[in-house]
C-alpha cells in the first residue's frame, strides 16, 4: 500500500473533526502500512462559522451525503452524531459506493450496527468506530481482535466521563446533583442537554456496542436496561463511603445460559477496586475471559485528541487492508440479544432509609424485608444534620432482583418512614 | 478468506503450545475473518513425552526448520524459546519461505527483531509476537495498532509476573527472597533456572520490544540497564511501606530528545498508585500519549492459557490479510534507540542505612549527601528487632542520577555505618 495517497472525506467539523484535520495536516504519512493521506473533501452544518482549523482550500459539501458518494474520496469519516438523519444516510451512502466508513457515533452503531453491518460486508467494506466507545483507549479493538482467542462472559464498567465527572465532583464538594450538572455545563464537562449523559442513554449505547463484539451479537440498543445518575444525592455518596464504598455508573453486559443481559444504572464499587478509583473524566472496562481472565483498561473517554486518535487509529487500520466482519461474525448470521429476566439475577443492595424517630422503626422495616426473603448484611444508622429524620442505611445479602425491588415497593407503605427508600445495587465485582 | 482452510505448524509443545492444541481444535473456525484452522504439522524436543494432547494424528517433525518450511503449512508458529538456536533458525526458514510466523519468544523478537522483521518484509508477510509480552492482554497491539494516531512519550509497567508474585509474596509473608523464590519454584511459578526472570532480563526483553513499537526503532536490548530483584529484603519492603510506597521490578522506556532510556529496575511505586495495587502473577502498563493522555492496562501476564489465546489471535489477525510493517516503520529504515545518558535523568530514591547507635551518625549522613548535592525530603528512624544496628531510611528529592549514586558510593566510606547504603528509585509516576 505503500505510496498510495488516500483521500478523506469528514463530515462533521466540531471539536474531533477540527482534532482529525490537525492531526492528518500535521502527519499525513502517520499510518504504518504506509500511503499518504489527505483530506479532500468536508462538510459540516454550516460552512462560515469560525474555526480554529482552516477549511478554504478543501471541496466543500452542504450535504454530508453528496460527500459520502463523492468519487474524490476514498474513506468517509462521519462525525456528524445523531443516531438517525443525516449520520445514518450518509454512511449508507458511503457504503454502498464501497467506501469504507470510520465513525465515531455510538448512537448510530448501537442502534443501527446490523443493518449497517450488512451494508458495509456486503460491498465489501470496513466500517470501523473505535472512537465510539473510550475515546483513545482501543476497547473496540480489543473486543473485536485481541479476544478472538477467548470467550467473552462478561464486560463491565465507567463508560460515561460526564456522569463519572460528576459524581467525582459531589462526592468531593458534598454538593447536590443539579448544582455540580450546572457547573459541569459551565465548564463544558456536560451537554447543554444532558439528558443522553446523565439519563445512562451514552453509556447504554457504548455498552450495547461492546457487547455486541464480545458476545457475536447483534447490538441491540433496546435491550439495556438503563438507569441515569440523576436521584443519587450527597447522602447516599457520603454513606456509602462509610460503608465502603463509592457510587459510580456502571455498564455491563454478561453472557448468561443463552441470553445476554446487557444494563447500565448506579451501583457501589469497594473503595479499594479498579472502578472505585477510577475518578474524574476516566473511563475503565473490565473483560473478563474464560480462559484469558480479567483484563483491565482504563483511559481518557473522550475529547477532542484522544476521539481524533481513535479515528485515525481506524483510517490506518482501512489502510493495512484488513478483511474482517464487522463485529464478530458475518453480518447476515448476526442475532439481536435474547435478553434474559434481570429480575432473577442475584444482586446485592444499598438501601438508605429516612425513618422517623421513634420506637418499632427498626421492627418495621426488618420484618418487611423477612416478608420478601430478603436478608440483612450490614446496618448502619447515623445522625446526620438536617436530615430531617434518621437516616438508616443498610446493605442486603444476595437475593433476586425482583425481591429487592418488591421490598422497596412494600417499604414504600411503611408509616414509619419519611420518604421512599432509596435502593442502589452492589456491583458484583 | 471465508472457506479457506489455514494449516498451521507448531513448533514447541510445553504448556502454551499444548493450550493452542486444545483451543484450536475446540474451536477451528474461532477467527471472525472465516476461515477454519487445522494443526497439521507439529515438532518439539521428544517425540515420546507424555503429553496432555493427542499429537498422533500429526505430522511429526523432529527439525522445526523442517517443519517451518513444509509446504503442508500456511502458518508457522514458533513456541520453541531462546533468542537463538532452533527459535531463530525456524523462524528465517518458515520468512524465507513466505510463511506467516507467530511466535511467543520475547528473546528472540528483542535481540533479533529487525533483522527478522526485513526478512519477513521482504518475503511480503507478517511476523507478530502479541504472546511475547503481557501474556494475554494487548500490550503490542495497543502500541502497535491503536496509537498510532498518537506520538508515545513513554511506557512503564511491571511485565515480570515472577517478580511480582515474589515481591507480593515477600510483603505478606515477611520471609527473605531466597526463601520465596524456593517456593515460587516449588509451586512452578518460577522457573529452575531463575536468572532471566529474577534478574530482570525477561522484563527487559520485553520492555525493549514494546519500546521499538512505541517510538518506531529497531528493538535494542543491549541497550536496556538492567537490575533485578535479587537484593530487594524484606526490611526494605516494611519500611518503604511505612513511607507509602510499595517495591516493585519496573520497567520504563521512554523519549527523550532524540533518544530514548529503556530501564528495568526496582522501584517504590505509591500504595494508592495502580502499579502498587498490581498483585501476583499480574502485569500492568501505562501508555503515555501525547495527546491521547495516559492509557493503563492489567492482566494475566502468563500462563498457557492466556498465552495460547494471544497466539490464536495473532493467527485471527494474519488470516484478515492485513499488511503492516512488523514495527512502526519499514524495517529497512528501523534504527536502534540512541541511549540516553540515565546519569543525568533527575531521581528521587529511597536511601537504607544501618548505623552504629552513637553520637555523630546523623550529621556524617546528611553532610555526605550535601556535599554531592542530595537534599532530603523524609527521613525516618525506627527500631527494628534484631537489626544489628539502628535501621535509617531517608528519601531523596529530585538529583540527577549520578550524584545518588556518587552519595550512595561516599556514604559506603563512612564508620558510622555497619553495612553498604541499600537505595531503591522512587518511580516517576
Amino acid at each position: 500500500m505503500t505510496g498510495r495517497t488516500w483521500a478523506i472525506g469528514v463530515a462533521g467539523l466540531g471539536t474531533v473533526g477540527g482534532g482529525l484535520l490537525n492531526l492528518l495536516g500535521e502527519r499525513p504519512a502517520f499510518a504504518p502500512a504506509g500511503g499518504r493521506t489527505v483530506v479532500t473533501g468536508v462538510s459540516a452544518r454550516s460552512r462560515s462559522r469560525p474555526r480554529p482549523v482552516d477549511i478554504s482550500g478543501l471541496t466543500w459539501f452542504d450535504d454530508p451525503v453528496a460527500l459520502a458518494r463523492s468519487n474524490d474520496i476514498d474513506i468517509f469519516v462521519e462525525l456528524v452524531g445523531g443516531s438517525d438523519g443525516p449520520a445514518k444516510a450518509a454512511v449508507e451512502a458511503a457504503l454502498a459506493a464501497g467506501k469504507p466508513v470510520v465513525t465515531a457515533n455510538k448512537a448510530l452503531v448501537a442502534e443501527h450496527g446490523a443493518e449497517l453491518a450488512r451494508l458495509a460486508e456486503a460491498n465489501g467494506v470496513p466500517l470501523l468506530f473505535e472512537a465510539a466507545v473510550m475515546g483513545g483507549a482501543p476497547a473496540v479493538k480489543m473486543l473485536r481482535e485481541a479476544m478472538v482467542g477467548d470467550e467473552v462472559e462478561a464486560v463491565f464498567g465507567i463508560l460515561n466521563g460526564t456522569c463519572n465527572f460528576i459524581l467525582s465532583e459531589m462526592e468531593l464538594t458534598g454538593r447536590p446533583f443539579a448544582d455540580v450538572l450546572a457547573e459541569a455545563q459551565r465548564l463544558g464537562y456536560a451537554e447543554a442537554e444532558p439528558t443522553m449523559d446523565v439519563g445512562g442513554f451514552d453509556a447504554a449505547h457504548k455498552i450495547t456496542i461492546l457487547a455486541a463484539l464480545a458476545f457475536g451479537c447483534a447490538p441491540t440498543y433496546a435491550a439495556a436496561e438503563v438507569e441515569g445518575i440523576d436521584k443519587i444525592t450527597p447522602i447516599d455518596i457520603r454513606l456509602a463511603k462509610d460503608l465502603g464504598y463509592r457510587v459510580k455508573l456502571v455498564a455491563s453486559a454478561e453472557r448468561s445460559g443463552d441470553g445476554v443481559s446487557v444494563s447500565v444504572h448506579p451501583a457501589l464499587a469497594p473503595l479499594g477496586h479498579p472502578l472505585a478509583q477510577t475518578g474524574g473524566a476516566l473511563n475503565a472496562l473490565f473483560i473478563q475471559g474464560r480462559t484469558i481472565g480479567r483484563i483491565f483498561i482504563q483511559g481518557p473517554g473522550a475529547g477532542a485528541g484522544p476521539t481524533a486518535a481513535a479515528v485515525a487509529a481506524d483510517i490506518a487500520d482501512v489502510m493495512t487492508g484488513a478483511v474482517r466482519p464487522v463485529f464478530q461474525a458475518p453480518a447476515e448470521t448476526l442475532q439481536p440479544f435474547r435478553r434474559v429476566d434481570s429480575g432473577l439475577r442475584p444482586t446485592r443492595a444499598y438501601v438508605r432509609l429516612l425513618a422517623r424517630d421513634q420506637p418499632g422503626v427498626l421492627a418495621a422495616i426488618t420484618e418487611t424485608l423477612a416478608e420478601v426473603g430478603v436478608s440483612i448484611d450490614s446496618f448502619l444508622q447515623r445522625p446526620v444534620e438536617n436530615a430531617g429524620g434518621v437516616p438508616i442505611v443498610l446493605t442486603t445479602h444476595p437475593a433476586p432482583e425482583h425481591r429487592l425491588f418488591e421490598a422497596v415497593r412494600r417499604m414504600e407503605g411503611l408509616a414509619e418512614l419519611i420518604e421512599a427508600p432509596r435502593m442502589i445495587r452492589i456491583a458484583p465485582i
